[in-house]
């Protein structure tokens, strides 16, 4: 077990403001993936997510941000967190820095581990092996540490981090500096970064020092760090949730990656020990989670599927039948169906955005 | 137009005793394809079939053979048209045999035309005028008289009939003697059939007099013609329906065709004009019914549909959205959802017989 100082704070922060549209129908925007349950045990994303991190820092010492329409359902899935809410959804580095904001009043020096609501690991243990080193090594100071996967496959979905010089003699090739941050590659590049063994995927799990990462949005995000001197002030006053609505809504929208990372000289990189990692990026992911019949066809709830093999059938409302069918996707979430091949499980979100087009708000 | 005696009496008999269970999850037994519409009118098949036999024998002339169960669905359907009722569905050879016992009873010459409840005719003008050729033939005495169609492909739903000489002067091509009637064939034969030129589809269109089919009955299927027997005396009286009931449960499950025709020596065929005909046997053939999109796909109902090639999506409850899929059928019927390739389309009733297997009847 890696060693940080007895008194070192630690935080985890769950960045919960996901809408998941590539798991619709039965992700929405009233109620995104984050909010449902992948496993048997009916355990939603956001609730593994806290309980994984519980054991580390206590549910009382997670941070939960939201947004305004979502918090009562993070404070029915996770009540003893703390929650921050945003006014208006301004990505990761806006969600990221007002955590940190927040947690400075605490202690400048805490090292907050960052992770989104919506991943499922297997194996929390390993997990947080991983994370007590990425705690150990940003611990100490400015670095700027990412937990980075062992790609499995040449995801194109996914960011890729090329690993530099090893920069720990205790975690040896478990722990390098950042050579460079890669956004999803085509996936002839993706096929040449696996092929290498230098790459490995950006998980979008983190570990920093409050100062740390606040010092870094000021150097290559300056207008964010305007706006959070502008709300530090106030937190805590009458004052604070209209100002932060009032700084929020000019806030442009930008990922900590592109926003700050892809440019950060002091970037480390934990490389994961296998946890079963997956960002539940699609329905087809969805279904590694559970049994697949002989033919490899996935089928839950009330589902008749004749003649089919590799398919997806989930029902939440009434019966599905499939018949002769190969390698598709049928999902019923009440009010809606998806009906999709498995290949272009990637364009579920061309639906939402039809939807939209259409002012079927309502669905999506 | 062909003339018939101006004392001959016409009777249509319209048998609506098909369960459609290939046409689920839309069909069911409850209320099955002869009373839904596949017609912008909204016009149910059954109403249309009587639609257009009504100019010919008037809507009071029409005998409909149904069961208990649905006979309020065809009071509510064609209000107007005589109802026998059968306790149990023994197939077209009992139905028609009760239908031409009761027609007995008011001319025994009488020329019942017997069709289908649940098939689509595009023109009715040529239909009828189809109809009393066939009338005009089987008026004079004998003949069993099937309207034939002229096959536009080797279709392997049909049973096919072979045309043997020229029975009428003033017909002309229009009117064969049967050279012999086939079963649904292989697709290599039916392929035979269809370039020989010398077959038609049987339409299980039919036209013959009262007493000339009844006699036929008795010679092939004698113990039909026993069971009729036993039921004439009490038509009218208060053991009418005891008597039937009692009958039919002994009954065998013949088609007209296989019962009789295929071993009469004096049945005739005549070939349609064509009128757009259509057994509605499949969703696929369902579909043509209506205006496809640039891509071939049609979208009845509450659908999304992008980048979709040859789709058939119905909603009736709720929206239904396909992406990137080609040749594929959704169906939603509220309570249940069909998804089946267009290829697989013979294969519905296959979830039919698994969900009785499975004891789930009220969802067939």
């Amino acid at each position: 077990m890696v060693e940080v100082k007895d008194n070192q704070i630690i935080r985890a922060v769950i960045l919960a403001g996901g809408q998941g549209s590539r798991f619709w129908p039965i992700s929405r925007q009233k109620k995104p993936k984050q909010f449902f349950s992948i496993a048997e045990s009916g355990e939603s994303l956001i609730q593994a997510t806290a309980n994984r991190l519980a054991p580390l820092v206590g549910l009382e010492n997670i941070v939960i941000v939201t947004n305004i329409v979502h918090r009562p359902l993070v404070e029915e899935h996770v009540p003893k967190s703390r929650i921050l809410c945003e006014p208006f959804a301004r990505n990761t580095a806006a969600s990221i820095g007002l955590a940190a904001l927040f947690l400075r009043h605490e202690d400048p020096k805490t090292v907050m581990i960052t992770l989104p609501a919506d991943h499922a690991v297997s194996d929390a243990d390993i997990l947080r092996r991983t994370l007590q080193r990425a705690i150990k090594l940003s611990a100490g100071g400015e670095r700027l540490v990412t937990i980075g996967i062992e790609p499995s496959s040449p995801n194109t979905g996914y960011g890729y981090i090329r690993c530099g010089a090893i920069i720990d003699a205790q975690l040896g090739e478990r722990a390098y500096a950042v050579n460079r941050f890669f956004e999803k590659p085509s996936f002839e590049r993706a096929q040449q970064y696996v092929a290498s063994g230098e790459y490995l995927w950006n998980s979008g799990m983190f570990a920093w020092r409050v100062d740390a990462i606040l010092k870094a949005i000021r150097e290559y995000m300056p207008a964010l760090a305007d706006a959070l001197d502008k709300i530090d002030p106030t937190i805590g006053t009458s004052k604070e949730q209209q100002t932060i609505a009032e700084v929020f809504e000019k806030l442009e929208s930008v990922s900590i990656d592109f926003g700050v990372l892809e440019h950060a000289k002091n970037c480390a990189v934990v490389r994961a020990e296998p946890f079963g990692w997956s960002d539940v990026g699609s329905w087809d992911q969805w279904a590694q989670h559970f049994k697949h019949d002989e033919r490899n066809n996935l089928s839950r709830g009330d589902a008749v599927v004749v003649d089919c093999d590799g398919c997806i059938v989930h029902s939440e409302h009434r019966l599905i039948a499939v018949i002769g069918a190969d390698n598709m996707i049928v999902i019923d979430a009440g009010d809606a169906i998806l009906v999709c091949p498995r290949e272009k499980v990637q364009d579920v979100r061309k639906v939402v955005e039809e939807l939209r087009k259409r002012g079927r708000f309502e669905l999506t």
